[in-house]
């Protein structure tokens, strides 16, 4: 807590916004800049740092992905941002990589409605997640080709256990579709962590391959494994950097492996709408971390309070912009540390 | 509810975002329409509302101010809006109205945090609207301002009820800030409803204008008086349309209004971050407004989640760059009922 | 912020909850009080924060009232607290009011839910408050009513303005119903504040009333009458404090109130759902008050975060049981101030 | 969505409740029933879903821990219920058990407070999670004691891959204190499952075991092997109902193995304070896990928004005190799945 002198608190006037009809969103930023309250001016803050994370030469980005983001039409600007060196490493629940991979596989997600009769749904096998719709069919198709694919790892790997990054790039180096971000991290050595894989559609996926008849081979996840991997990272980075879509187990798998390896992160953006009372990670401030070690007390930090949904894609379209076309961003690790990572 | 064949479910795919660093508002908007869903999708849907409302020659427009709008940075926005005529009437707190005398009195809003220490604001005589902070000073010059101009008023209406748009049309017609609400509407006539100005600091300004020794005319306020006034334009407009920031008294307030005058609302956008669950006004769904007659059942809706402060000014910004800079807009009661509003 | 020595932080152990099935309300409050965290320990704390408000010879109660608290079911709990002195001071929107008073009249609110068809429920005259429903038929009956009320009431002020108190207290002296909260504030003389009672259908009632033919005396409402009469109760009484169930207009009337009599509160709890970060009054932090110096910076002071409507009996029902039977308390300013208020 | 004549939408008016100061918490839930309407009769349905899955002898039980359980003061009481047979299945995040296993092994949480100054806490290693605090020397205390246990169990299984209900139960059978959750669970042969347990403390503990220099043995968690032990259970069981504290991957994990298994639930309360709007799991409404077939359209559920760890104790007292001192559970798959699942 900062002790200031009255005329200190009183020194920025908020400015009102000009809203004229030409703006860019990077141009609307700045005008959330200098009016700088309530949730536009936490938007502006995270742009700033987010910039700041990307012009710093010694910074590692880790982004969690959790919640509907390839149902919200986000995946070909995640694939983007791995593509433009963006970003570095990537924690994801398992789900959003299924959604991935059944986008791959031509799958699609559908517009739809929350206010549909559920049970009409599923006599006609269509999921539903929230006002998006997926068809039992790609479900399906999934499930027997990744089946496929795990069967021909596990003939590959002959036992061996791999980690949930292992495995992402197993699927990323079999999947074709150039949008796909487990493709794009495939081809940018952008490991991609899964902590509970096992709760998603992979689950099912290993079970459908483990139990098929005769099955020599069977593809065997180590949970522990990526532990040392992402604390790994961590350690070799002079600076780490967190954007969190969500919450829940990749946040808390970032944050973890930032105190395990006692770093502590430099920048920390959190997109999330949980609140803070009820003692869930999800929803936990940024300075209750620094009691951890996990964010360092002097990091640029700001949780914006909202759909991430909505405003993480407000956030990097003003900051591509700023960057410009000729923005170039080398990876402080890309040949450090990732040749390691790389398979062998 | 609508029963669809299966296909019609699944007619329109999440078209996934495409963010280069050139979008303007409205082209990160034309992502979010073709995405779809959650908030994005939301957001989007209500842009095209708005749009709607606007090129509707028969709609008035109604615009709920709660919060702290001003704080937010937004009085410009809400000023220059009524200038050019893309708002028909206001339903705002008293609070929404101080702040902008405030800053037509020359005071500020000015950029803080919400982890200061507020026993030393308190020490320091500086009120805090949570990361905003407000110097005593510019209350109370405020306060002694404006009672000088309650007592002109009174001196001028001797003893006549006035309503709460009346007030609001004469402390415009005595600032002379360009930039401020009160002025704009008072000029364009747009009538401002307080329907709760006593809950406010104009309620404690009264107060000491009342109190002042030897005063002959008192300002009174009929609580009352203004219902018959915001029905009355519900009736004479063919369409009525509404959008929310926030909630609270002046949401209910001009939904009233339309069930009062067996109109019910065309159009309807809500931002707010408040829930249903707990049966109070802001949070309640459009859906629930349906059964009163308040909202009709085929009217274009949406309410989008998340923080108004942040969401307004991208809508406004999206819908003013689609409406282009040769738009103009005649208010559908400017020349019909307005004229009988004006003050004879 | 209270820094502490290391071994202060870590003194109180969170002890675990022993739950059997022989518990009483406040039997499972001392649990909470002992594990003393989250939801739990906050709730914990705002029945220890009553119970010492009560015990306080020298302090005021102030009850605010937003939210569906009739619909609830809170009717006859709320005219009890009345009854039995354990609140003294009422502030409440017009709906609730109004609610109180359709029941009074004979009229119901229904248990429904919050997945009907509100088109069906508009064909069917229906109202939906969230999962409550309410037939048209009992507020046009309540319309009709009251308006008679209405006119009796202006016959005898021939022109006289009243306070949104007086309403209230008119009204209760005309409504027979023992279990009413108006009629248990008339009989007890505790003042009822309807700052914003003009958004109700009390503002429809006072049209239909004023535009009756030939109708001589119309009852006036003044909407500042009330601001000098709720603070003269603050001024007078040696201490305050402030029970709010939701927030809105009620909150913010009783907090300015204070603040305008240079009290402050002593004592403060909020039970709502609505949170801070976008700025609106409901969900703003009591910390924040403290700036202005609405609760006193050492006063005690709790908000629990949830459905007040839930909260709020769980509250009364452990304190209460504390109390016991043979708990009386005098309002200290029942013999002082209200003599003043009691109509003459 | 039921379509229904018109009196029957008006046949069950609000019953307002009568709290006095006797009310056992179970008096309350009476009144709540009758009442009927927002978070109370959600709740108060809640307890009757509960009472009915533990009356239903054809019922398998699942519970889902997340948030900060045992720092709320749970720990006990989840204990209990499984010692007294009121809880089959646990689907817990690795960081509760961890918490829990940190109590047995002698170290505590600290009832704190959430406006400390994390820095300072920071420097006195002492964490914070919300308002409670632990000191880093009972999780240093854990990983030393706990790599020893991995060990230990590495060296029994000499390489055997084990599920995360496997660990559980080997931490159980070593861990002495009988208010252990895991201790407890061992003893009545209650699957522990924790999906996303390479997600805690667990993860590092691991790590210090893996990297013990000279070491022939190292424990191997299998991702997936888990996978069909809980559909299994689910399969096996005649019904299945689902009690959910928070979201996240527990919620995910049971309503996926009942989507699994083919099963669905028949039972099915969700205790939360998420939102659906955004799309994430743990807000999501059980409607929507309606079109999935996770959960029945038919099935008996409800959502209450809120404190879980408020909200779940209370219904506990509740269920408990309507059960009886006499009331004994015999588990459906007691004698039946779990004698196969019981280490051999």
């Amino acid at each position: 807590m900062i002790l200031l002198d009255r005329k200190e608190y009183l020194k920025n006037p908020v400015e009102h916004m000009k809203i004229d009809g030409t703006l860019t969103i990077d141009g609307l930023m700045q005008q959330f800049k200098n009016s700088g309250s309530f949730g536009a001016g936490r938007l502006a803050a995270a742009c700033d740092i987010y910039e700041k994370m990307l012009r710093d030469k010694e910074c590692t980005i880790f982004l969690a992905l959790s919640g509907a983001v390839i149902p919200a039409g986000m995946r070909t600007l995640v694939a983007d941002l791995v593509r433009s060196n963006l970003v570095d490493v990537i924690v994801s629940t398992g789900a959003s990589m299924v959604h991935d991979a059944i986008e791959a596989l031509g799958g699609h997600h559908y517009k739809g409605n929350w206010t549909v009769d559920d049970r009409e749904l599923y006599k006609y096998h269509i999921f539903r997640i929230y006002d998006v719709l997926v068809p039992e069919e790609d479900y399906v198709k999934l499930d027997y080709k990744l089946a496929e694919v795990f069967s021909e790892i596990a003939d590959e790997k002959k036992g061996a256990l791999l980690s949930s990054r292992e495995l992402a790039r197993e699927l990323g180096k079999r999947l074709k579709d150039k949008n796909s971000i487990l493709r794009a991290a495939y081809e940018e050595n952008v490991p991609i962590f899964m902590p509970a894989v096992r709760d998603s559609e992979f689950g099912f996926v290993h079970w459908l391959h483990a139990s098929q008849a005769n099955r020599e081979n069977v593809l065997n996840l180590d949970a522990f494994k990526e532990v040392p991997e992402i604390c790994g990272i961590c350690s070799d980075s002079p600076r780490n950097g967190m954007i969190v879509i969500g919450g829940g187990v990749p946040r808390n798998t970032i944050q973890s492996a930032t105190l395990a390896s006692k770093k502590g992160l430099d920048y920390a953006i959190v997109l999330t709408m949980d609140r803070p009372e009820t003692g869930g990670l999800s929803g936990s401030t940024l300075s209750e971390t620094v009691s951890w070690g996990k964010v360092k007390s002097q990091a640029d930090n700001v949780m914006v309070i909202g759909d991430a949904l909505m405003i993480f894609p407000i956030m990097v379209g003003s900051v591509i912009e700023r960057l410009g076309n000729k923005f170039k961003r080398t990876p402080y690790l890309r040949h450090a540390h990732q040749q390691n990572l790389r398979e062998k």
